[in-house]
């Protein structure tokens, strides 16, 4: 029996599990504080993959989602937010030399289509997209059952398109991006502009509300609310309908936090995306939908990741 | 010697090459009007086909660039402006059972991008955008070497992304997207708004100016002409800058008739890429060019498709 171990790795912790073949649940799954005074993030991790080593010491394959943008032509995590030590850092080839197994690396939004797409709400579709709506907005795109990379592995940000030409300033320093208007900063930030000029809701201005209160205030019938979260789901559905007539995809899936709000944001979204789809033939057997994995998407995609790696290089020894 | 046939079907004529395997340019090029009060188009382009069918008989491929939107999934060809006799209308099928011959077709925008790929300024890359910037704008993606279709042969469309939200009436119906604002359909209607309105020129406002008497003043150095396609160069630098983050390309190629102004069309284009782009990362390695190829686009990407169409089905007898 070779196991795999899928690894999906945060800003603030690390979370490794060990899957038998073909099978999910994980055997185990264990997670750590990403920074900590004893050791480097990379010490860190390999620990934590040790840890998890089964007792044949058979494995065959390790693979990892990263929080930041990947190369992977040269085969290099370029930046993760809150590890500055990884600029530029080498991941797959690290834990190749430590463990003497194939691994391979995509950035998280990637690997939780991947793992929507094999495991979640996107079975059976072979052109998907995946949007991620929380902090930020990251994205990940499915065609013909393979992850679109792009020349150098940076393809698949739907969070930075622009749909509010010189609008509000986004996480990227653009303008305008979905991200700036419809992520779950944005919301937060228009609800207090909302507040602050007066607009009734339950919802408190001392300390201002987050993404979070705010579904919640949603949820129970809080009109604010509920009008932040429908311009959320206008704004994604704008750029999806740009997106299908791009991709011409069977499957959109809403995932992140913002997506729990479930057909407070959905419903929106659909409307919008019918009003400006340019041909209905670009919504026929369309599916829009929220995603189904939570908060193990980019695990799960590192499972289909490490599945894909074992499959197409076989551990030799 | 097995000869490949390449068809560029428009609503206005259709044209017929005959080549040599790895031969270019062509043994033998024909045209004719695509409707003809004699014959029905499918009849017009069996006769175009067979005046030049070689000696031998011996044909591997037959394939066509066409005006419309294809559905791949089912082998049709949706509609085609002028030839209203062509709605959902097997061409492949047709073809192969009066020739006897594989027969591929795609829509002409995603062709002349394989064409620029194969034979072009795309040369050598393995990820690139085209645009055609004429009457409407539209678009042809290759990725990883092959021509993005998404689910049905939908996607690809470029010039529909909303680039100014509620913006002018696009050709497709809905308002704001690229082709609204940066066809030659936009600038000839921009330029007669801006001499309405008393703008000096040297442009005539009786009858209006056609984008191609636009691209000439331009050429002569009118402030108004330059103005215009430095504005449309603009948008379109905004959408690709958007497509950059999306599918992360190495070459995009812009053809069609505006694309004839060159700098003066490129340099803002270039300018706004720069500004609008996340991250300097997706500029590395870019080219944006013009098209290489000409009206030759879609001629050409039929006998690339032809090649591809006669190396994976290749003829039985």
């Amino acid at each position: 029996m070779t196991t795999l171990i899928a690894l999906d790795i945060g800003g603030t912790q690390m979370r490794a599990a060990r899957f038998a073949p073909g099978e999910y649940p994980p055997q185990e799954i264990r997670k750590v504080p990403t920074q900590n005074p004893e050791s480097s993030p990379e010490e860190t991790l390999f620990q934590l993959v040790e840890s998890l080593w089964p007792a044949d010491g058979k494995v065959a394959a390790i693979a990892a989602a990263l929080p930041g943008p990947v190369d992977l032509q040269q085969g290099l995590l370029l930046t993760a937010p809150n590890i500055p030590q990884w600029r530029d850092y080498p991941l797959p080839q690290r834990l190749e030399a430590r463990f003497g197994v194939p691994a391979a690396m995509d950035n998280d939004a990637n690997l939780a289509a991947l793992g929507e797409w094999r495991f979640g709400a996107g079975r059976g579709h072979h052109y998907l997209l995946y949007l991620t709506v929380s902090t930020g907005i990251g994205g990940g795109v499915i065609l013909n059952d393979r992850i679109l990379h792009g020349a150098r592995g940076l393809a698949g940000e739907l969070g930075h398109i622009t749909v509010v030409p010189n609008g509000p300033r986004c996480g990227c320093g653009q303008r305008g991006h979905l991200e700036a208007v419809a992520s779950g900063t944005a919301i937060a930030r228009q609800a207090r502009a909302a507040l602050e000029s007066g607009t009734p809701s339950k919802l408190s201005l001392h300390p201002p509300p987050t993404a979070r209160q705010i579904s919640e205030a949603a949820a129970q019938g809080d009109t604010l609310a509920r009008e932040l979260l429908a311009q959320a789901g206008y704004y994604i559905g704008v750029a999806l309908a740009d997106y299908l007539h791009v991709f011409n995809p069977t499957c959109l899936i809403i995932g992140g936090g913002v997506s729990r709000s479930g057909d407070l944001l959905l419903d929106p979204l659909r409307a919008a995306l019918r009003e400006h789809v340019m041909s209905p033939e670009y919504l026929k057997n369309v599916t829009a939908t929220t995603a189904t994995l939570g908060d193990n998407a980019g695990l799960m995609g590192a499972l289909a990741l490490a599945e894909q790696t074992a499959f197409e290089r076989p551990a030799t020894r």
